[in-house]
């Protein structure tokens, strides 16, 4: 997935010089890589901009992988002069050294960029593995892992006004085009920006109109640090679903951003039966959830009742 | 695409017997050969009586390619007892022989079923070969192959009440997927049952829920003729789509069904737009038309222009 973009020598069509760049086939662009970089930033301002998603006064807490998504993200919001402070959850994955790797990466590029960095490890906090947890809780992992660390990184940036996350295009079309397939409820909460709900903090993916394979190269043009290491553990429908999306862009390129945007223009159009999710806080943590303990605290029970 | 479902001994959940049989994977189901052949007539005809598609004093007129679904969809309704006649457009494709081996099965399950057969040559009707046709209206090959066959079906059929065709739940999910994929207006008129209006027949899809690998064995047990040949001209994204949904089946049983249905169930719940296709007749033809002039009289003025 997510192939690097071949470079050549081109006329940029917005410097108009003849340099060293690429094809971006999908706008069907040819620019050089100093135009790309500002291109793909002035794309980021846009969406954060169109969604209103948070302002300079803001105190944004950028949950960071390690990944390219994510040290873009960081990257370009620090550029563009937004207030933003790194969190990093190492998530103990040791198959091929994933975990560390990550946490490595993210340490280089915080001391690079001279950015403010926390740093928590999951399996701290759930006292076991996530393969394990996964197999407690009779989910996929990818499944458990993205919920806690969802829970965590909200209990974290309490003093925060929004936390930021690096889903890219590829994610938001993967999982739009998944919840169409199942018809799932989910589609009803899927936006850019979700504002703030008491326990849970406002959330913004200001990634969501690029692809990967431009997260890759802006970070490879910048030379940022980032593992390059998919997740080792990943799999399951969103694999399935993202790589749909992928081999969808390739073929017919321009589809995929016409298919999310579209969704974006027409979802207000849909008349969904009235069966609101209702939000509670949890009976255990206070954290907003539509059960009477939230996910957290119920793997949390069932792992203490097995050591 | 569409292979071919492995036959073994098995115990058949439908009589209990252990005879040769099938595994269906979407419906988590064994059973014997024979058993197949009532369960997929079943489901057939539950289809035409969900859908209200017809009856059995209508006169249906049955498009058949000559390829696996249509030849299925022939041998069904007859034993099913419904008043049938076949039509066939010989399309003159003579690439690897197409046409003429399409016509031959059609010809050969025509004579062996005793059933009345008129065939049209598409190319008498519009007086060049259907890749040129393309050229001129600088559309898509499938599309406007499948553009002139429906007006000249619709035109010889004005005795009939209904005209049904092969067309499958691959075939219908293909083209919803599609419709999602770029929001388009077509996904209003998807149904499988569409009813008659004014100059325009009925038309129904009995096998809008059953898989194409169903209709091969189908076809293969009751050594059925037919043309065994995909159309050497097919391609494009009607192709890509309908690739993806028999992956998607492959790898997560049940779930085509469950797309198809799902949007089935909540069609009404989509509040489109009211901008309404208004159709009105062709001022040369009178078929109902969105634009003036029908796309098919279009096509032949196109051509009497060249010749």
């Amino acid at each position: 997935m997510s192939e690097k973009i071949k470079k050549d020598l081109i006329r940029c069509r917005l410097c108009q010089e003849i340099k060293e760049g690429v094809y971006l086939k999908s706008y069907n662009l040819k620019v050089c890589l100093n135009c790309f970089l500002n291109f793909f930033k002035k794309r980021v301002e846009k969406t954060i901009e169109k969604f209103k998603m948070f302002d300079k006064k803001e105190k944004i807490a950028v949950a960071i992988s390690g990944g390219k998504d994510s040290v873009a993200l960081a990257k370009v919001l620090k550029d563009l002069g937004y207030n933003i402070n790194l969190f990093h959850i190492n998530t103990g994955i040791d198959d091929e050294n994933y975990a560390e790797n990550s946490e490595k990466a993210v340490k280089k590029f915080a001391e690079k960029e001279n950015l403010p960095l926390k740093i928590l490890n999951l399996k701290d906090e759930i006292k076991i593995d996530i393969k394990l947890a996964a197999k407690i809780s009779k989910k996929e992992i990818c499944g458990v892992c993205g919920m806690v660390k969802r829970y965590l990184l909200n209990r974290e940036v309490k003093d925060f006004d929004v936390i930021v996350t690096g889903h890219t295009l590829d994610d938001e079309a993967g999982s739009l085009l998944s919840s169409l397939i199942f018809w799932k409820e989910f589609m009803k909460r899927q936006w850019p920006v979700l504002k703030e709900e008491e326990s849970l903090k406002k959330r913004a993916k200001p990634l969501t109109l690029v692809f990967e394979k431009e997260t890759k190269l802006f970070c490879e043009i910048l030379k940022l640090p980032y593992n390059p290491q998919p997740c080792p553990l990943r799999g399951g429908p969103y694999l399935f679903f993202k790589n749909f999306i992928y081999t969808l862009e390739e073929e017919m390129p321009s589809s995929v951003l016409s298919f999310y945007k579209g969704f974006l223009k027409r979802k207000k159009e849909f008349k969904w039966e009235e069966k609101k999710i209702k939000l509670e806080p949890c009976q255990r943590c206070g954290y907003l959830t539509s059960a009477k303990i939230c996910s957290f605290c119920r793997l949390k029970e069932k792992i203490s009742n097995l050591l």
